[in-house]
């Protein structure tokens, strides 16, 4: 009889996005003149930008003659965009890795995702929370249900992850976090490196919204902190920084220094396991893809990404400044693409996100969605169009919620 | 202390086709001038067919505007490429399937590798030998390296999987097989439905090669068979019909009918279990891909794609044919781009590997490196260019091996 995988019993439902979704179909019925703006969504507005553009026609016309077509490539990804990266988000910041522990992937959900395959059903891991639900239901549907130790994020320590009085193995980081726009800056991580060196922890250092960092005093890479490359597993994504969300490309990177244990205490390089991972099961990033990613890295590609970055940043000013001057306290907004607003105490955040909707006609995200510390918060995000941002955030000031 | 998944280290190493490439590259370095034919890649080498390319410059622009632009898809694939895919590949052979029962995914590899995670860890698993090694691998990966039941392909049995007396819970059948060539017809099939039927066990077909077929009387697809609905789970890629190796397309189908079972007996969707899978680990292919696929299952794309499998199997019959006039006994190639030879009596493929490179300049793949019961048999592929490979043949024969 084919046995299903029980874990998959134990996940929660997806039952307040679904809601959510729900809601705002009813509302959009019952209102169909209601001119609804969307800032819950974490997705991105602007189009790709021209140079990129401009990549992906030539990777096609070269799809299209065998002189030059492509058919399989390396499933760790071309050598070309490995070192478009290093160009452009590694050796500006003296962070000296070797192409190939950087691995290509379709996205970082994916690889954030099948990380946990290389590591032992029994590690302790800690997640913050609020965060990304991935890292969780990841190790939920692997069995690891009871191996979570969450690190409750709170305004008290600025919602950023302590180190537990529990031992644990793998630590997965967010930062810039999502949802809280938290980032964890130089002192902290070097905390959590100098903690991961001593309990030979691994760090999976999830950092898809680095682009977003405007305080040039915080680290974009874990590895910019000493001793990193001995603990710490990096994942980047191109989702955020250069539109790429609906294109489909990231990657991780594994130094080469990077060891798990056996149950002897015997070293293993994590870069030889997850490379038997990504060759087993994962046969490479579309050409094309790769193509316009190298594009998003280098010159005026990089040039027109960063305009685009900024003029999202600029939906941030506008809504935490817009929020702050009407006396509401929030988070984030400030080297990150999401503002975390702390609602007005004893509001539930769903209840709430019924209220902005009926009031504002505005979508926002419910704080609990992302963990149970993330309930008595907000998540709005800065992807939307300029205008309809500032409207937004009119509506939302002149309700006086 | 960061435990490492020990089962990694229970995989046999890739050694046999890194021995391959340092044999080739060993030997072009030695022999500088030799023009040396390669067989042995299951890749193509045909460009993208012109409809699919215009579908992806036109995709390319629609990325490049506000109005246009698309971020984030459904997980689980564009409802445009499900409807072309029911259109092209199902409608035709009556076959009736659900848009929402088909899963969009950037490629089969990934696909068959992962769906053994929502299966329970002891369920026991057949596997053909020899046969595309990521159905073992992926299982070994996943702790289950003792569950596995074997079913040994020869010539007498033309190389189809048999019923195993053990019984097995969930059953690899790739058919057209590759290496072998062989393809199940709709008695074989319909005895491995009753099978699983009876055994409520759950059967993946892999036919990454169906496009390949040409006897019509065979099955293309598991759901040509009556009852299949209730124990089949159908992969399909455009790797090999549509010449996507690079693009990255392919698709699985789970109908809604489909069940497995927790322990005490109680029916599970599959379908929502790979739903489950798919929108926490997977976030859904590239948009321009989408748009590139669906050209290909329509109207020109489809015709044009017809003509390049048509080549092909010109190169298959060339192979089959001048092996056979030559004195040699074949298997496949008449409904499979792969040519399964059986070498003189006594020949180690591995051995025969080195021959063949050293005096024809010839590169294949060794039969062993598919399975144990690979071994004493070679494998060539017809996804070369037509003179090389008739240039090949010509070569082997004169050789008089």
């Amino acid at each position: 009889m084919a046995h299903i995988n029980e874990s998959y019993l134990e996940l929660s439902g997806s039952y307040l996005f679904a809601h959510i979704n729900r809601r705002v179909a009813a509302f959009r019925s019952s209102h169909p003149d209601a001119d609804i703006i969307r800032l819950g969504i974490g997705d991105v507005t602007r189009p790709l930008v021209p140079a990129v553009i401009r990549a992906m026609h030539a990777a096609v016309d070269e799809m299209a003659s065998a002189a030059t077509f492509r058919g399989y490539g390396p499933e760790q990804g071309y050598e070309f965009l490995q070192e478009a990266i290093l160009d452009g988000d590694y050796r500006p910041r003296n962070v000296k890795l070797d192409a190939d522990e950087i691995f290509i992937s379709d996205g970082s959900k994916c690889d954030v995702a099948n990380i946990q395959e290389i590591f032992s059903a029994d590690v302790k891991i800690a997640i913050a929370d609020p965060v990304y639900p991935v890292y969780l239901d990841s190790n939920i549907m692997a069995g690891r249900s009871r191996n979570i130790v969450f690190l409750p994020g709170s305004a008290g320590n600025d919602f950023l992850p302590q180190i537990p009085d529990e031992k644990v193995d793998l630590i997965y980081l967010c930062s810039p976090n999502n949802p809280t726009g938290s980032v964890l800056d130089r002192a902290a991580l070097t905390r959590w490196v100098e903690y991961a060196r001593e309990n030979r922890a691994v760090i999976l250092f999830d950092s898809a919204y680095s682009a977003y960092i405007r305080d040039e005093t915080l680290p974009r890479s874990i590895y910019e902190i000493p001793g990193a490359r001995d603990v710490a597993i990096e994942f980047k994504s191109f989702s955020k920084s250069a539109s790429f969300t609906g294109v489909r490309c990231a990657y991780t990177v594994i130094p080469k220094e990077l060891k798990g244990f056996d149950r002897n205490g015997n070293p293993h390089l994590l870069h030889t396991f997850w490379n038997r991972r990504q060759t087993t099961k994962f046969n490479g990033t579309s050409y094309i893809v790769q193509r316009a990613a190298e594009a998003a890295c280098r010159g005026e590609g990089r040039i027109q990404n960063q305009a685009v970055i900024d003029y999202y940043m600029g939906n941030a000013d506008i809504i935490r400044n817009g929020l702050e001057k009407a006396g509401y306290t929030v988070y984030g907004g400030k080297n990150a693409p999401y503002i975390w607003w702390k609602l007005p105490s004893g509001l539930d955040s769903m209840k709430f996100f019924d209220t902005l909707l009926e009031t504002c006609q505005v979508v926002g995200t419910p704080g609990v969605g992302f963990g149970s510390c993330g309930e008595g918060y907000f998540r709005l995000t800065a992807f939307g169009d300029r205008e309809r941002t500032r409207e937004a955030v009119k509506r939302i000031v002149a309700a006086g919620l």
